[in-house]
């Protein structure tokens, strides 16, 4: 997660509900939730937004800009599906972090680093992370 | 807000659960919530219900009183809007606190009274806020 | 309720997030909540958990285990009864606690009584709680 | 129940399709239905009228005027709460008979009266049944 | 229809877009419409408001005021119900002009007369036209 | 009604299940339902088929032949306009026997008659009760 | 059928509203209705429950039982569809008593035999009814 | 079997995509699949139409004309009705070849040709196949 | 288009609201609107029927006879294709004029002509205008 | 509302159907309507799209280009926010033209200048009209 | 089609599962399928994704990039039009290749190459193929 | 995997058809599909079968008996939702293989370990692979 800190330039409490990015007429380029556990899903979702957190990325999705979800949970029952199928039509990209084959991971780390490269590639951004799929890799 | 807040006759912390218009046995003529949150309207619409302000407006759907929200938000996503149909399908209704321009309005103030005046016309109170259309009007 | 506390091996603060029922790989056969407020209902509903009572039941629900929830609210509006249909398409059962007179109870104990043993009916446990209906009562 | 039945000006058999409730055009404040099983609670959200009880309500219904139907019934499945959600859309309440314990009742008569008192609440008459909440209270 | 022509305090162009009844500020205790079209129907339903009559009916529904459309049409395909749906769920009360027959009209007018008193009793106003229904009536 | 009744070649009673009709295997032109009431109504549209002439009415829409329903009812609530759309997802016709005023009846006959004629219609059976639409015509 | 009759311990009028597996405190494995008609097959779906099999089926479901419906109807129209598809929402499994030609049947008793001994295989109960499919057969 | 076979004028591979059966300009009267899988049915219901078999139907289906599918497949799970409810919805007529026992079949090949006749019936073709119902049949 | 213009007996203003055709008791074999509009399609998709054109088409609708809807449109957004599904559901066939290559048109005039041909087919009418497929031909 | 008109390069008639913004192929970066009546609104949601504005309109969402609509109009009932979905469904953006406080703003042109601001800022355009946020803030 | 081909920088087989294109951390601008047929379409609605065009379809859809379906069937029926927005709603651009005539096509290639750049247009691609629309034009 | 494999007792061909677990008939305690694609999950819900797995898979849900699907897939879009809320409406399980980290996880193998073995959760097996949540753990 390291490599996402990095790239951000400032960092607030989740409580801190008057910080600038709680504001639509503050502009980013989107935002990304990883981990996100079913609350802050659903909260998207439905519109429950009592934190900073999830104030911001509902902020995200009115002005039309890009939110990715990395949701962990598993398994999953219809509830959780209708959440994620709601905060897709309300703009929002759902990514589970499964981890993908194809590249051989050898470490935690690969699986964790390959996540993250493909969330940016959602921004157009590649830092590098991601190991590209080539017509000979077999899964 | 100066009329409306003298038209009370209590006041309550949001987190005094106790307090008796939680109950659906106190009995009221409705309810106004200005300005009301996205949060607040998802609380309503959706049941998840945590402070005295969304609790009392359930209360006021269940035993089937008049019900006002004052959401002022924008833009609005497709979440946001599948919120306020689910609070109105619950009985609630929703007034963006949109200016009129028929009126004329020449300071902040009689547009934040014009939407005042117009909540109260829909419990038949009229305090003399509205500035009705007349037919030589043009907006 | 000292019937039901009386069951329980262990107690809980409502805030203990980390305890072991709100992960999955803690194996339960399931769970009562009692009395079940709108508030909560509406939390498992759509996923909204932010409590470990929420999340326990959550995990219930995603584990496909029992889980049983005493809604006690009355008059329902159309908001209520669609949290209750979701909660019901997520796989909970919706007990209200409304008393049967065909057992003919004579205190309100015995209206309690009833109520808590028809639910442990759903776990197929039988404490000896309820009467069970024989064909010469009439309510 | 006789609280209810003693307010009555007239009584019908079931089956007296002919009786000057079951038109439109004869003119009453509303309907309680208690206690309505989900035989009736269906034939009221899905129009299969076929008794004198059923069609009245529907006339109700209709006639935009109040219909409250007390549903006891426990547990649910889908299909209940569907029918209960269908009569609502339709403008029938539903009022499940679950005991309040903030008035802390000590006989089941105490249940059965705040039950009777809160349907009345429902059309503005207050014969003086219900405990109403009060701040002190606990439940 | 002089009837009902004779209770109005005033007319309008339907092209006259500018005229009081188009504002929700000009308070009205409801609006009836007979006959109407499919078309102004729809325009109600779902919005499509061009003219004075659908622009006042639709404010009548905002200020959730009492809306009756006598929709003479027949047969009825799928998109008439969904029309006529959706304008229920906006607030409105279709009726049909059916002829009832339990008090034996002799003339066309008697059937009219019925119509109108049956529309004017969704007002509670009674100005003798309609022929309630007693229990001797056959139909 | 002497006109429809002079065409049928048979009669039963309600309560006949055994008779012909209530077999696809027996054959027929399709079936008119005049005046059909909201149980009927609903009968059909949710196949709670107890009587010799819902069961017909099921069996003629499952064969895929005519079915024409005279519903007589008003107002109409969110139930009713329900069924009348899931009667016609069945392939059911509704035909509400509302009059037409552009053929100027004179007499209550005049209207009946009509009605009739236009069901027949539907099945392309013309015995000349129907006073068609010419371009001079004005309602 | 005699095969089924063999297993069963009582019976009753279907009018015998009163009698034990009416009643959900009432304990039981489960019920099967074979065969069902369409009639009780949508007043399970729709909860209009007039008479003992209907209620008991509807009891079935709420207790979380298994309830097995044998629909013997073709064809079938889209309410049919509807109904199996509400009933098997409301936790019904549908099965319609389709001939399989895997087995080789040579009467009529055969096919019958193997519908029943299917049935049964949804309560785990094996009579040795079901020929089993065995990798060579074809059919 | 046969005399379905001895009807047709021509047999394709199902691999013939190029089949003048495969294109809508080529006129034909309708189809019969029988016995159709579900993998038929819900391509037909979805549109996922890759062999001649499905193709065709489809084609049956947008040119309006009638598609019988005579659907072999017990339980049914929610999914089989959702597709058949699909099927129905683009025109097809969903037949299960559940035997019928007024007509009293005493051989598999009664049941056989009792479906196969009822299949014709829809194309008001008549071979003699079907016993029709005659009142004084029980079942 | 000549060749259908050849085919009409009698032509209208689309103003002409008391044109025969306005009226469903002036009979017809159906409707052919080429091209059609979106604006068209949505005024037959939900009853805002205010020209002679889309009145017409909607009396068509009433009356089941074909109606068939040549729309032109491209690209389609969500809107244009709920509306072609709303009016499918009232029975309009959408017949988009895309061309067909496996009858290797030459001119645009062929193009043309294979879709009045393929319409003219839904009537079961044919003038010579289409190329029929043949199992030769490829496209 | 001259900013927004300084913009503009021509203007047209609403009656000019045969305007270049009326076809896809005139290429645009997006239309903002303001304000946007709930007729306009609903023309756009359905597809009832009868003069330039709603047509240019429907054409920037068939090609996928950014349409914000300046929705005024208070109360909303249940039609106007299905219209709002509707459109937001198909690609517009909804923005009601409510008053933002926390930049304290101290005219009526204040609060005009925010809203077609903010509107922008859907388009990546800053002309200097929106205050943006701050930490320090308070609304 | 070879000015669409001579974009093209490498080509598969249909059975090329491993080919770059069918993973998502291959970067593409996005995709056209021209022509694209019902099976394809529904394909990608649905997910049953067996070949290489539609699992490189489905995985430009999950990432985000513009996916345009060239749709060629005629007529359509509901299952078609339900395809078609099931595949917009995940994100796909459904375009008819319908031809237009304010350009005045004189040749088929005429109608084809409006289409290729009607297309292109999508990715704002401009290759000089699209003749666009001027005032003067009429269609 | 291999953990999985050495339990299994037999191994077939997906396109052996006719082995013993495409019939419902052959009992089993449920099926395991790890890894399972977007296109045999969309099979699966919506009934396009059409390989051994798919069709095993459906014939386990039509058994009523556990299906578990174990879905890598990322990101997600609305089609991918669709079908796996129709999968688990159709009683699957879906389990995508996140990682969960409160375990710490040192190897790929420890990640795919506990996948593997909190899917045996799900038949309440246990054979040592899942590390259980201590509340001490964080994660």
């Amino acid at each position: 997660m390291d490599h996402v800190r990095g790239l951000a330039q400032a960092t607030y409490q989740n409580s801190d509900i008057g910080a600038a990015i709680s504001s639509g007429s503050f502009r980013t380029r989107g935002m990304v939730i990883a981990p996100c556990s079913i609350r802050t899903l659903s909260d998207i979702a439905y519109g429950t937004t009592d934190s900073l957190l999830s104030r911001a990325a509902d902020v995200t999705l009115k002005e039309r800009r890009r939110l990715v979800l990395v949701v962990r949970e598993a398994p999953l029952h219809a509830g959780h599906l209708r959440s994620m199928l709601a905060a897709t039509e309300n703009g929002a990209v759902i990514v589970p972090p499964v981890p993908a084959f194809y590249h051989r991971p050898k470490t935690v780390d690969d699986i964790v680093s390959q996540t993250v490269g493909r969330c940016l590639d959602l921004f157009d951004i590649d830092v590098g992370l991601v190991k590209r799929w080539r017509a000979g890799d077999d899964e």
